[in-house]
Order: C-alpha cells, then structure tokens, then sequence
C-alpha cells in the first residue's frame, strides 16, 4: 500500500473519490495473468461506488459530488454497438483487461515517485481514480453507495444474465453453476423471473445456507456423487433444465453447464471469465438438437441506459443486495479479504472482520470495506 | 437393387407409394455410418414425396390416395416438445439416426426372402414404406410432388434455419458455410427476410452460379486466400457477420462459422450433421463476449404445423424448389445418382442425365429421379 499520484482527469475523462469497492474475482484472475495480457505494475479492483471529484473539459453528463458508479464496459451511445438492442457492449469504450492507459492519450492518470503505474478496467483500489465518462454511471444521491458498489459488477453481471438477457421464463428450471456473487445474482433473477425450479452447483458447502436465501432451492455438490454432475441434473429434471448459467470462469464447467440442458430448447449462458486458454469441446450434435450457448458480459447491462433501473428496484426493495455482503473491512486490510476470496473456509475467522452475514461466499465472496486513503488526488 | 417385401402398416402406421426421392448426404453419412450406430443392411433415403397406400388401425389422419411427405422428424401433437414454442422435435417420434425397427413392436416392415432389412429414417429408396403417422404430412393434392419432395428434408432445413429459426432480420449480413441444397436453402430465406448481404463459401467454385440466383451475393473459395477464411470475412464485414450457417456437417466448419460471426450478436447456427467424433473448440470468450451458437434440425419447423405453408408458399410463387433440381434420373440409375453426389465435378458427363439445370450442387447435389419399382408391397 503505497501513496501515488493521480493526475487531473483529461478531456472527457472523470475523477472520482472511491468511496467503496469489492472485490471481484476477475481482479485476481488477471492479477495472476496466466496469459500475460497485462502490463504491470497496475491498479486492480474495478467494482466500486464513489462520488465524483472533478472532471475534464467536455464533460458535462457529471459534476462534483454526483454519486456515481464505474463501470468496466462502457456506454458511448452512438455506436452500432450502443444502438442495438442486441448487446450492451460498446465498440469503443470495451470491457478490456488488457488496456492500461488512457484512450484520449494513450498514458495512464497513475504514478509513484515519478513512475507510471497501469489502469486496468477502473482501477478501484486507490482512494481516487480516472476513468472515461463512457464508463461512468450516475446513481440516485439517496441510495446508499456502500451497497450499490455491488451493482457496478458481480450482481448486476448475475441478475442481469437471468433476469435481463436470458429471461427466463415464469416455470423454468434453472441450474447455477457456481455460487458465488454471479450465481447469487443470476438466482436472484431467476426467482424475479418465476423460474419454478433453482439448482445450484457448488463444490464449497459452505456457500448453500446464502444460495438458499436467495433463491436456490436445491443444492448439489458435484464430489458427493459418483456419476458425472450433469447426469444428475438431466435425472432430476426430465431431461435437463431450460437454462444453466456458467458462474466460475472455467472452460470445463461451460461444458458441464451445455450438457445439463435440455435438448430442443436448452440454453447455456457464460457468465464467468475463463482466464486462461482452455475451450469448450462440444460435439456439433448438441446445438443441432436445438440447445444454444451464448454468454454475456455484465448481463447484458447497458450500463448508463439501464443500470439506474437496478438502483430503483434496490430502492423499492425488489432486489436484494445488502444479502451478499459477508464481510466489511477497512482499505488496509484488503490482503486478508484477497485470502478470504482466495480461501474461503475460515468460517471461524470471520468475527473479527465485522461480518455482515452468517456464511462467507468463499471463492467468489465480494469482501466489501470502506476506503481508507492510500492514494492522493494531485488536487489534494 | 432387389424385390423386397413390404409389409402392412401396424396400429398407427400408414404405407406409402414413393413417386420421387432425392438424395441427402445425411444418406451417404450413415451409410459409410463412421460411429457404428446403425443396424444392417438397412433401405436408405428418407426426402420423398408419396401416396397413401394403405393406413394401419386407428390411423384417421390419413386415407389411401392423400398426397403426403414423409420427414424424419414426427410431431405427435402432445409431447412437451410438440408443446413447446421453442422446440420442433418430438418426444417420442425423434429423428433417429439408430432406429431401424418400428415403435410399436420393434420389428422391421422390411424382408427380402425372409431375413428382415433394417429402417432408416423413412427408408424412401424404396416403392413401398411403412412409417409411423407422426412422420408423415399431407400435402395440397394440387401441388406436383416431384418438387415438393425437396421440402421434405434439404430445401425447408435450410430455409427454416434462416427464415423461421434464426429469423434472419432486414439488412442482416449472412454467411453460409456450404453451398449444397441446405446451404442454398439458407441463402433462399436469407433473401426472404430481407438480409442486406449473403456471403457464400465453398471450396467448389462449381456450385457458386447456382448460388448466385438463389440469392448469395457474394461468393468465397477459401483456398483462393492465404489466411483463414473467418479472418476474410470479418474484414469485409465490419467485424463479422451478424448470421453464419453450418451446412456441411464439419465440426471444423462450425467453429470457423463461429470465429466469422461479430461479436455483441452474431449468431451461428448449426444445420449440417457431423457424423463422426469430432468437437467444436471454442473459448468461452467467444462467448462471453455475445456470440450464440446454435443450431436447429429440419430448419426448425414443426413438420405437420408448418409445412404446408412452405408448399402453400411455394404454390404462391413465394419459393423457389425447381431451382434444386440438377437431375432427374429414373431409379434403377441410384448409384450413378450416388456418383453424382459424391464426385460433383463432371460438369460434361450431365447431358446424358436429362439435366434440369445448368449447375451442379456437386456433393450436397440432390439428385431427383422418378421411383421404379425395386420393392413390392405385400398386398400388390
């Protein structure tokens, strides 16, 4: 934890004071680099709320003291992306975890003792950081920032892949393969939906009591059966489910999630970022019998255009959020909360560390905590 | 070519005259049948058109002298999948590359001097068939059958697939991965729906005139460019198609017709029967950054709900079927047929075939010849 400096936000760009951020495990997955896509040293974190310090020329969307969340993938709005009701992607302010420098100019807003250090998708861990405005969302003042910083990532990516691209159906049957903040937040779109039936998928036990409350009726852990998980899952409901959501990351369970689902309608969605270059080996067969994969990033989201809708619903009390925080830390203990998301089995060490609920999301917890300076603005 | 035995329909079957079949490589896959999975000697062909001969007990659909096509899908009517807006397979009445015997009663109507021959699909290479009702669709009596036959398998997978699938929108791209009878069935409802600019790719330069007048506007030989073929479309596109169809039947060719869709949208859509072992390898990115991979079996339509209106279409000058048909050979030529099929390049040695057109479809060619009497039904 050092101090650094953080330069005025540049033409279209926008400075915020972090406020709180969580931790999301594609912070850890492109810590680790396995494909070495990164240019270090950089500045994790990327699913945060805060309020915005200043802005550069041409931004008039934002000023000082807006409540605001960012986001990864941006929305310019004028796109062909933008324009599509297809996708939330955007063709120029993408969710890109190689990027480590400023669009406008090609240098990052960040240094230490006269040496630059890298941007990557937000660059939440630091008291203030730039962003574009592209990826900046404004949210209502009266809503609590320290729980919507979850909207700025995991949930929104979970609810939004059930709920808002899928949607599933009223009666559906639905597998969730892995529980942690995604697979919470695709149950809890897939209960909004009226899906009859939650399966949940987890080898961590730990996570069913949380998954439970959130929508998840049945809990499986692939290790306490003999036969493949997917076979299970076909048994137990005639055939597969309509819809089975990957929430891990992992190129195997895409697989395992594809052959859970039912023939003639069946549909797959990633959700989780595989980080490394493992692949989904798939028999043609098995879209010719009419099941579909597809995948969404952040839901299906469009950030400015639709992420203020979850903000409202939170506020009328027809999302959970507060649920999914287990863990509320300050800023300089954040290398615990990284072994808590790393570990997630110390159940007894938890009541040290202010635990907000009764069960830790292990692997995929989102420990939330409440910034403490280790940054300075250049203003400041 | 031999003199069969055909027996009467059973409880719920109806026997039909054959007057046209043509060929589908699906005939040829499970012939050479790389994974084992059928019983032998078997009667192939399975896109016909036909008379009703006789109905077996319970059979009120039907009487002698209905104009009918049997297809290789059912729709009993009832099954969830029947049920199902999503869905038009059947439950029970499946396409089944395995089957070679009846539902009711496991036995085959089959025999040659006693020994039992084997079902395959419908088993239209033959005078007489007996099949399920649940695979057969009366058709207008005022449409001519040597034309509809092609509705009954090639011509409405790939028009479905485009059409009423994938629902292809106005000003779409498209590309077609294969340019025989599914492959142009694509592009034919591309066209219907308006698509902006079909793509069509082959590695036989022979069939690319043919596809131009049914609607493919541009055509591509991937071995006239030195890099991948997806990398060439994508640079002609904008970043990649927003529709790519699979009408070979190559896991190979799957994945390339993925890597070719844009991502945010791009849809592929599997229609080709891969008839070995091999695996579509894909990364989840792909995926997670907005691309569908799908497919669908006999173009998505539900046979008795929706094909009539393909033949009412067809009737109305809305479709095109005529412009499939290379040959029309009488039947004892087959195996010359077969020739045709499999070689496709002897563009000189057509004359002597009564040639409809003038291009050949080379090894997705449906050859068309008028039935002679190989089989005997029992009751002649």
């Amino acid at each position: 934890m050092e101090d650094i400096q953080v330069d005025p936000p540049q033409k279209g760009e926008v400075r915020i004071r972090i406020l709180f951020t969580s931790l999301c495990h594609t912070d850890v997955t492109f810590w680790q680099d396995s494909l070495k896509l990164g240019l270090f040293p950089r500045i994790f974190g990327h699913e945060a709320s805060g309020i915005v310090e200043s802005v550069g020329e041409g931004v008039t969307e934002f000023q000082e003291g807006d409540h605001v969340l960012p986001v990864f993938t941006g929305e310019c709005g004028d796109c062909r992306y933008c324009k599509s009701t297809k996708s939330n992607l955007c063709k120029k302010f993408r969710g890109d975890v190689k990027r480590g420098v400023m669009i406008c100019d090609n240098k990052s807003r960040f240094s230490v003792r006269g040496k630059s250090i890298y941007f990557f998708m937000g660059s939440t861990f630091s008291e203030y950081t730039v962003v574009e405005q592209e990826y900046v969302v404004k949210v209502n003042r009266a809503a609590p920032l320290d729980k919507l910083c979850l909207l700025s990532c995991g949930v929104t990516t979970g609810l939004g892949s059930s709920w808002n691209f899928a949607k599933v159906e009223k009666g559906s049957s639905v597998a969730i393969f892995g529980l942690g903040t995604i697979g919470l937040g695709v149950a809890e779109g897939a209960k909004l939906s009226g899906a009859a039936h939650i399966i949940g998928i987890d080898t961590n036990p730990l996570k069913f009591d949380k998954a439970r409350t959130l929508g998840v009726r049945e809990c499986m852990n692939p290790n306490d059966f003999d036969r493949p998980i997917h076979e299970v899952i076909i048994g137990k409901t005639d055939g597969g489910v309509d819809y089975s959501f990957e929430c891990v990351g992992s190129a195997n369970v895409v697989q395992t999630a594809l052959l859970s689902c039912h023939e003639g309608w069946g549909k797959t969605v990633v959700c989780g970022v595989e980080g490394g270059n493992k692949t989904v080996n798939s028999h043609p067969q098995l879209f010719l019998y009419g099941r579909t994969l597809t995948g969404t990033l952040f839901g299906g989201v469009k950030p400015k255009s639709e992420l203020p809708t979850l903000v409202a619903m939170y506020m009328n009390k027809e999302l959970q959020l507060d649920q999914y925080i287990t863990h509320t830390l300050p800023f300089p203990q954040i290398n615990e909360a990284f072994e808590f998301l790393l570990q997630g089995k110390s159940l007894r060490s938890w009541e040290c560390y202010n635990i907000a609920n009764s069960v830790v999301n292990a692997h995929f917890v989102h420990g939330l905590w409440k910034r403490q300076s280790i940054a300075l603005g250049s203003n400041d």
